[in-house]
């Protein structure tokens, strides 16, 4: 008997009437395995693991899900692939970040930071087909620097911004241009253009301890091969830990929360087919365009 | 023997060494209850009952969490008190949906609908008392009818976001009207003027039965007793299911998700001490600002 195992972002409501009498619902997750009791292991956990055939475990969920949606969704991953105890949150973003990027927009170079954000529904795991929305005007890659966070920062300084971080991954902040130019101009706010499903395709995570210069860093974004975006962390104006304090001081971090730091200079249009590669401190990542 | 039972918000990682090796995280919620197994149910889950003196259920929670922080949160609940089975997701928001405020603030009135949101941690409920964030201005309040949706809605049309409403109920939509207009000015993004720590005090829910006309349903607030903001939601420019609808094209909507259907006119400052009441259908919220 082999095991197998799915990653599921599911809401179930009841159990199969042999099970005791659960409701739960939520982004669930667990590295349990119950070999015993696999009907409560299996409706409890976004991670159903089975002993059994491979592709049971899924049959399984879906059988028993009152909602009939399981998905393998985005979570929290390290490098090697093991799964990171944390929930799934929002994304806090800041603009304007390395100065060759204000330029080139021809943007002012902000008083302070400029804060934005992305909800849990815009994750993508980078092994997922990046889609991007129909009909809606140019979509920009933006590289960055992503952060994972641990716990709960609330007006933190930054040395306890510092020993909250969880991992250091790299992530896309993609962006309807055209709209957001659009929206820019009249004043209105910009999730349309920045908080779309799908708008934080984001990598694994290396652990902390594996980047022990996080604040001169290398990472370079390459399309079809060619070098489109490419910076260093130490150009950043406002540096990680200083910006993680500082978004505590608008808005409470939770654990599972992401941090993305700004992009550097080179941002352009993605097309279908696009083969992307991100790269951060030597590690390469790769991504596809639907 | 009475039975005590705790909300808790909470991250835990670890069980007791007695404990099967679970490894939790998330905002979970169940209305599990174990008597024979008081350790796996109190880890497990948010509502954590425990039968025993009362108060021991939070001492327990605190005992074993790893972060040692456990806190009776904000939690969606029915009028009379009872929790919904429904996680703590984002808030959607419109912005200029009433004819009359859109006038009151000299705004043109917008082709398409404004979106934008604020995250979990802008939620509280209307029993805690209302916090505005010191130093950055006027808050001011917008009253709103809020909608909590229960399953997932991407491209939807109104038929089916019409069945996806899980409760009714009002909030107010704060405002760092100072910085926002700031913000607008400069076409930044409005997150730290609306998407700050408690930026929706929300009430409880009506059930969707109890509520069959939304659509024609008064909406007041009243601040020490005058009456600062009153309409009908039958004045909005873009309806409840219209606008759940034209959302779920941007962003897809989750269970728990809750969307604010804009503010009619009479926005204006809060200040500490004031006494509210939102009135809803009838049914009269009282909140304070602290």
């Amino acid at each position: 008997m082999s095991c197998s195992s799915v990653w599921a972002n599911c809401t179930i409501r009841s159990l199969p009437p042999t099970s005791p009498s659960w409701q739960v619902s939520g982004q669930l997750r667990s590295t349990h395995e119950s070999s015993t009791s696999p009907a409560f292991g299996l409706a409890l956990f976004c991670r159903a693991r089975r002993c059994g055939p491979a592709g049971l475990t899924r049959q399984y969920l879906s059988r028993h899900s009152q909602l009939g949606t399981i998905l393998v969704a985005y979570q929290h991953r390290y490098l090697d692939g093991s799964p990171l105890a944390l929930p799934i949150g929002k994304v806090v973003c800041i603009g304007r970040n390395y100065l060759d990027h204000i330029r080139e927009l021809n943007n002012a170079v902000p008083e302070t930071p400029i804060l934005f954000m992305k909800p849990a529904t815009a994750l993508a795991g980078l092994d997922e087909a990046i889609r991007l929305p129909a009909g809606r005007g140019e979509c920009h890659h933006e590289v960055e620097l992503a952060v994972l966070v641990d716990r709960e920062l609330r007006n933190a300084d930054t040395d306890t911004a510092r020993t909250a971080v969880a991992g250091y991954g790299i992530a896309l902040d993609l962006t309807l241009r055209d709209l957001q130019n659009d929206l820019k101009k009249k004043g209105h706010p910009w999730e349309t253009a920045k908080a779309f499903d799908g708008a934080c395709p984001l990598s694994t995570f290396l652990h902390p301890e594996a980047l022990p210069e996080p604040q001169a860093t290398e990472l370079a974004l390459r399309v079809n091969g060619e070098l489109r975006q490419q910076g260093n962390t130490r150009q950043m104006m406002v540096g990680i830990f200083e910006l993680m304090a500082y978004i505590s001081t608008h808005f409470t971090l939770q654990p599972g929360d992401v941090v993305l730091t700004g992009t550097p200079s080179g941002v352009g249009p993605l097309a279908s087919g696009d083969v992307l590669t991100l790269s951060l401190a030597g590690h390469d990542f790769s991504a596809r365009v639907a």
